[in-house]
């Protein structure tokens, strides 16, 4: 008998008919003889519909009453689908943050977890029972609703298998695993079969969407296998777990794209010490968040400072750094809105050379100028026009994945 | 400075602008100098969709699981109108019945509260906050979400004003106060300035919709004064409180129209000790609330048990009925549904004679036959057929409350 941990995201959960269909499916396991432990999101749409309603409001809503209200988008999943569990015969209890308890700090809206009570759980099991956990919230040491960040219903369910040392975390989702790439954009896309947490949070930080970024790296912390796969189909998912030699013989795993960034200069700045401390510590003062940072080679003693922000992010990035501009004597501010940011992700890099070499011989061969680069051991992004984004896309995914050079994806 | 709860209904907070007027007022009185305590109800129809979801998902949906879900409509209410508050300058905390906490009994659907604290709403107040909190839900001592029935809000308001000692409990709804009848039936109705509680029990408890029965109840037992007033108008509300002398002058407070009862009769049972008990026994045990019985005289050895239910208990009170009426021998069972109830209210029924004697001519004048009576203290119901029910109503309003004898109410 096994612990799973299963995640269903909004779509799987987005209206009656599908909340009865992921109940069939949690009770297929159920009779397989697995104990089950089920994270679910806000039925699709509704946690939008949610901040629409607080924004009508208030141009800044209160966080802590945002949590509040945003919150109850997951407890009506959890209580729907317990609903339905127990009209089919199963015993079930649903599960809200407070009452396991999920423990978070108090910044509200993105609250990190702190610990993971699964006494409760633990005991709803030992008695038969099925357990329905509210995605998405925590509870800080006041007993104030906090919520975990967009897409955090999988970080609820990478934390609960982690704390249950469940034998495996199934996330499910609206398509059927990782892909080499977004199939939207490039027909040829394929499903991996396997990726490493390396990869998969290269390419979650990336913009592919089907993960969250923070719940990989819970889960490579405790080393929890995550299955990413389909609740709309049978066909087995994407594995996502610790890297292997063998997964190096792949040069690249995935091409990514994220056009939610916006590129902002900061032209002839004098060139001395403590330049960027005095751009940046006011942006991370105000909590943005700077992705690629660049620094123009100076020539007359001044340099161009060039960085990318999420493009919600923008506004207030440039109020900041208008400012910040005047104070040091900058030439100008200048920003573009959206850009590309194009990467390729693969645990092959780290023995393969060349990699960054054929990568932009592809962008050239399409005309396509990069504007920013940035690489790690495992990834190389660039930033590009945004109208070449898709285009930058599908060549190098052509170049590095269309061919034989794929020994580890299955379709 | 004066401790003022308010509580607002479904029709009150029901829209986007509706949630920004209530705030305006709430503002208001705080600006008066009032700390307050405002109790909101789930937005106009949001329950009703809720329940709705819960029944797609199952015949008879797990009631544990339905408060999870149901709650969550008072939850965003209060959230919404602290956000809006906090928009406002007015700083504000929502609270949830586990966050205070409203204790009750494990109940679900109808849980009875136990006990309030109000240390965290006490030091809100103190802090200079206006406090928002839920209606409607309580938390059972295993910590499962629990909800107090419908219409609770006015639970929750009445409570928390009784456990903080406060001034006074508003009770904001869509109507201008407590009615001599219902306006919609009744041309001439006018709204009271002042009426008991055991008045306002009598008429909760017949069917008049503007506040609920068990909160008048707790109201009364911790001598809480209440204004029953609009939220869409400036008008003065209704008083309820304690009764007096000058209360007894006025003949007849309110007559109201209940059709949402039916009967059942058994028909020629042997008239013999035990006979009540063996049938109202299983229905008791199914937890269905008989309203009126009668039992008619005895001519053959044989009599006639007929008695009322809520139109929505009725199936299941025939299905015990039509059994125990074969176990007693009795000669046939019929029932009739709907019927109309109709009733009289005045606390100077206590010191005036004739009151029903006056009723019943009323009635006969308008060749309206009475079907069974029911009398206390200070009211007398009778059973009409359905159709006769508005105008027993209106002719029993002209002739008790359409003259000079209404020394008590203003319009």
């Amino acid at each position: 008998m096994s612990l799973v941990v299963q995640k269903y995201g909004g779509t799987s959960v987005g209206s009656i008919e599908r909340i009865k269909a992921v109940a069939e499916r949690v009770v297929e396991s159920r009779k397989r003889g697995n104990d089950l432990v089920v994270v679910v999101s806000a039925m699709a749409g509704e946690t939008n519909r949610l901040f629409k309603l607080a924004q009508e409001l208030s141009e800044m809503p209160n966080p802590r009453e945002t949590d509040v209200l945003v919150s109850t988008g997951e407890q009506v999943s959890a209580a729907l689908l317990a609903i339905r569990l127990e009209a089919l015969g199963y015993p079930t209890v649903s599960f809200l943050a407070h009452q396991l308890r999920i423990a978070t700090d108090s910044n509200h809206g993105r609250a990190r977890i702190r610990s993971v009570e699964s006494d409760r759980v633990r005991r709803a099991l030992d008695d038969g029972m099925i357990a329905v956990v509210a995605g998405y919230q925590g509870v800080d040491p006041a007993g104030d609703i906090t919520t975990l960040g967009r897409g955090a219903s999988d970080l609820t369910a990478v934390a609960l298998a982690a704390a249950l040392h469940a034998d495996l975390c199934e996330i499910y989702t609206d398509v059927e695993g990782v892909y080499t790439a977004d199939p939207n954009i490039v027909p040829g896309a394929r499903k991996l079969a396997r990726i490493s947490y390396d990869e998969m949070m290269e390419m979650a930080g990336l913009g592919a969407k089907v993960l969250q970024l923070r719940s990989v790296e819970l889960a490579q912390r405790y080393n929890v296998p995550l299955v990413v796969r389909s609740s709309f189909s049978s066909a087995e998912g994407t594995w996502v777990g610790q890297g292997d030699r063998s997964m190096e013989d792949v040069l690249v795993s995935g091409v990514t794209l994220d056009q939610n960034q916006s590129k902002i200069t900061i032209a002839g700045v004098e060139d001395r010490p403590g330049l960027a401390a005095k751009i940046f510590g006011p942006i991370a003062d105000a909590g943005i968040v700077v992705d690629m940072i660049i620094q123009n080679a100076s020539a007359d003693g001044r340099t161009d400072m060039t960085f990318t922000v999420a493009r919600d992010e923008l506004r207030r990035a440039l109020d900041i750094v208008k400012r910040v501009a005047g104070e040091i004597g900058a030439q100008g501010v200048r920003h573009e809105d959206p850009v590309a940011k194009v990467s390729i992700v693969g645990l092959g890099m780290r023995t393969h050379a060349g990699v960054a070499a054929t990568m932009f011989r592809v962008l050239s061969d399409e005309r396509i100028n990069i504007e920013m680069i940035a690489t790690s051991e495992i990834k190389v992004s660039v930033v590009v026009n945004a109208k070449y984004g898709e285009l930058a896309m599908r060549a190098l995914h052509d170049a590095f994945l269309g061919g034989a050079n794929t020994a580890s994806e299955t379709v």
